[in-house]
């Protein structure tokens, strides 16, 4: 397998771009994931006015984000409820609130990167423009106090490299994992006037497997010692790592691709150096990433010029 | 990375095998992404009569699977419900009845990956023994017609290898993806006696993507020809893959190596030969694998000396 590297696009218009010329021979594109569709749903008229996505982990989060971020917004109605756009399937969950999407995207690299596929494809059939892009998630930390939020610099892998490999037709591609820096800049910003908790800005490593992948002792299977686990922890350290979760590189080689401005923003629920095992008392700091991006979405709606 | 081999014990007592000398050292160990735990749970008491496991992607359909399953093997109380073992947190869902525990795992390797390392644990805590663990999931079927059943003989890669890429403290391990031909070989059976719909043992890949990675050219970004994806598939099936799906190769590997008898049986969706889309329509497969697999449960337990 020949690394190739690729030359994305780069965006002008503002447009959600897709890099597909069969999409335009189709008479109808089916989202499956979302259970949604170009011939049986408006899609311009149900997510034109998309300006912000949230994605994250766990549909209950989503949800969560949802009545908070309409809320801020001072776009909730006490009577109101927040359907789930996909509810005809378990495997995606989506509501809206104004300009403001939120879509889960479960566990791991292909389990968010089909998420972002029909998710490209809806807002490039819906028409939206200059939209931003935000991943709102849990990770683990390295050398910072728990519950510390996370602004990624870079998204690396396992090696502490700024790439991610795409296999297509069984040969690897590479893709950048760029993120977009000055929206990075405006979130750390945010969190200053905020003054609510810790935000770093900082490489982030992305991996396969949540034990053996991310050096955890606590698995099913273990071939490594304590020492060999600090040792690693301590080489992504010294690469700018800050924390470690398991979709960043694909979000931003895909957001990248496709002219979308995004971001990554993680609280660390624990130390990884002090351990590794997870417990119910760590659900408190996941909204700290919903509170941080609420601001900014907020700061942003109200800035001259926007919408 | 020079990839390593690792050899995995060979299971002498029927016994779950964790290969970690680090849990025996923990005072308690918290399945996170269960939210059960060894000093919260009883799991002796829980789990300690499972014989059978099956996951698959789906909650909504591992939940239909249990209700499915009571009903063949008579242990369905109409007033009864199943509820949601994992009910405190929506990272996957699980449900039991008598020796039969059913479990969502989500899509892709990863996700799989993380139910898989608490799953094993689990068994290994309630001192279960001489488990079958079975993926009733789906796939998009080369050269099949839509509806068939494939039992996997061998779990390959985007390049038709029968392997397993672990990253592990960034180094690259290989694992063998066998799974139990004797077990294939009786589901196989099952299904002629079933006569309800065409099953078939073969090879099927599994994919860390849904489009690039499989050749589809309905994704967000596609830069490769109709004749391309079709020469790729081709030469799948001259490799005898006649499915393709995203977890079966993590999960082979992972049961192997813990000593679990365990297989892989997928409905195939469509014919990607004859096109990428999936439409509504297809849901009526869904059900196939989980008839197949309860006939063969039932088998099971009537067969003497069998619990």
């Amino acid at each position: 397998m020949e690394p190739g590297a690729e030359k994305p696009n780069t965006p002008s218009s503002g447009d959600v771009i897709v890099h597909n010329p069969h999409l335009e021979t189709m008479k109808e594109d089916i989202l499956y994931h979302f259970n949604l569709g170009t011939s049986t749903h408006n899609l311009p008229a149900m997510f034109g006015s998309v300006k912000f996505v949230c994605v994250g982990g766990s549909p209950w989060r989503m949800k969560s984000f949802i009545e908070y971020i309409a809320a801020e917004l001072g776009l909730d109605d006490p009577k109101s409820e927040y359907p789930n756009i996909c509810a005809g399937t378990d495997r995606y969950a989506m509501y809206k609130i104004g300009p403001v999407l939120s879509v889960s995207h479960g566990m791991g690299i292909p389990s968010i990167s089909i998420m972002l596929h029909e998710l490209i494809k809806l807002l490039h059939h819906a028409k939206c423009k200059d939209v931003t892009v935000i991943r709102i998630g849990t990770s683990g930390g390295i050398g910072l106090e728990p519950g510390t939020v996370v602004v990624t610099k870079q998204s690396v892998d396992a090696n502490f490299l700024p790439k991610f490999e795409q296999v297509i037709l069984g040969k690897t591609v590479v893709r950048s994992t760029d993120l977009d820096e000055e929206l990075a800049g405006e979130l750390l910003r945010c969190s200053r006037e905020l003054n609510q908790f810790e935000t770093v800005i900082a490489n982030t490593m992305c991996t396969l497997d949540f034990y053996e992948g991310q050096a955890r002792l606590d698995g099913a299977f273990c071939s490594y010692t304590e020492k060999d686990k600090q040792d690693y922890l301590a080489r992504a350290y010294e690469a700018g790592v800050r924390n470690i979760e398991m979709e960043s590189s694909a979000f931003s080689a895909m957001c990248k691709m496709s002219g979308l401005r995004a971001a990554v923003v993680c609280v660390t629920l624990l130390d990884r150096q002090k351990g590794d095992q997870l417990s119910g008392t760590v659900h408190s700091f996941q909204k700290r990433p919903q509170i941080l991006v609420g601001h900014f979405i907020k700061s942003q709606l109200k800035a001259p010029g926007k919408s």
